[in-house]
């Protein structure tokens, strides 16, 4: 069967095409592995129907008549085994691959989503011109060193795109762009992950499901 | 050649028992692979020869002949991948083990990071407070997600012991204790897996690798 991937059919318009099933629609895309997306409504995902398939009343889920799994990272890991397009066959290969993609998650996001919160969800809150200075210090810092490994490589692991590098390029591609163009070439090398074809099908196909209406009692 | 992991000489008391390579350690000791460390001096962690395997001056970075790896949860899923002892071989069971290794450093580990930094490495600040509700808030519903999915099972894949248990146990042991008690079935989860032998031989093994002196400076 093709994957199934569930998403979202409505969601404000700051999150269209920042929500994870991105992540998922990328990745297959760039393998060429047809799926269809199985989008739901903001009141039912914290339903048992949704929650039985994501724990925590997320998306996506992600089913493919052989396994059944959620974590967009996860997910994303799932589809690169089945396909040389996101991960290379050998061993060494493969590490270098699962390094960035957790890399990209745990080291990389956990700061990100800092400044997200910052920015976004607690934008205006007093405490968070408190928390700024340690936040960009500490995501700066992690900027200045992913940006010294990058060097002028095209790609984490040199001439070749990766799931190391659809993950990392989704974490980065959300930070403002004042920040990210601090280091010349994390910006080059985001545009150049978020141009490519894949990215935009699955960008589309994204904004393609929002078809849906607000919840009830939405501001 | 046996696995080589990097670590530390030393760290300050609070910081002891939960570097990162504890993750690794304690997986090679589930699978019952040799490996040795390698600890290296605190002002030693920035400099080039660190910054080769590890771009973000941390540790663990790991080689075992094979493969050259950083990235705790990367490098847990290399030894995963390589053991029964921590991951089935089908691939529905694998990719279970998959979703909840992302899960663990993803979903939970960035609330679970905010907090540290709330009661750890920002403490005493005054926006701490103010952002106590929203991250305190943020993170109890994760737990509670979590919390219903584990049931009364003894693991996160029922029965067994697996790679998704060993880094969700390493974050979910950081938290305060009266937080993790609000769920009393994840506290004997906790509980039940950092009581296996694994886990304990890996902690003194990390103990007993700081034989070190604090760096210059260090007050």
């Amino acid at each position: 069967m093709n994957a199934v991937v569930s998403a979202y059919n409505w969601v404000p318009d700051f999150a269209q095409g920042l929500v994870r099933d991105m992540r998922v629609r990328w990745a297959l895309e760039e393998a060429g592995q047809p799926y269809r997306s199985e989008p739901i409504a903001q009141q039912d995902k914290t339903g048992s129907a949704n929650r039985a398939k994501q724990p925590f009343g997320q998306v996506p889920a992600y089913a493919d008549g052989e396994v059944e799994m959620f974590e967009s990272g996860a997910i994303v890991l799932r589809i690169a085994e089945g396909s040389e397009a996101l991960m290379p066959r050998d061993p060494a290969g493969r590490a270098r691959v699962q390094t960035w993609m957790f890399c990209a998650l745990n080291t990389m996001e956990i700061p990100v989503a800092f400044l997200t919160e910052l920015n976004l969800f607690s934008a205006g809150q007093a405490w968070t011109e408190g928390a700024r200075p340690r936040v960009e210090g500490w995501l700066r810092q992690r900027l200045a060193d992913l940006s010294t490994r990058l060097g002028q490589n095209p790609y984490l692991d040199g001439d070749r795109f990766t799931a190391g590098d659809l993950l990392m390029a989704d974490v980065l591609r959300t930070l403002p762009e004042a920040m990210l163009a601090e280091q010349p070439n994390l910006a080059a090398y985001v545009e150049r992950c978020t141009s490519r074809p894949a990215f935009q099908r699955a960008m589309a196909a994204q904004l393609a499901d929002f078809t849906g209406s607000p919840p009830p009692g939405w501001a």
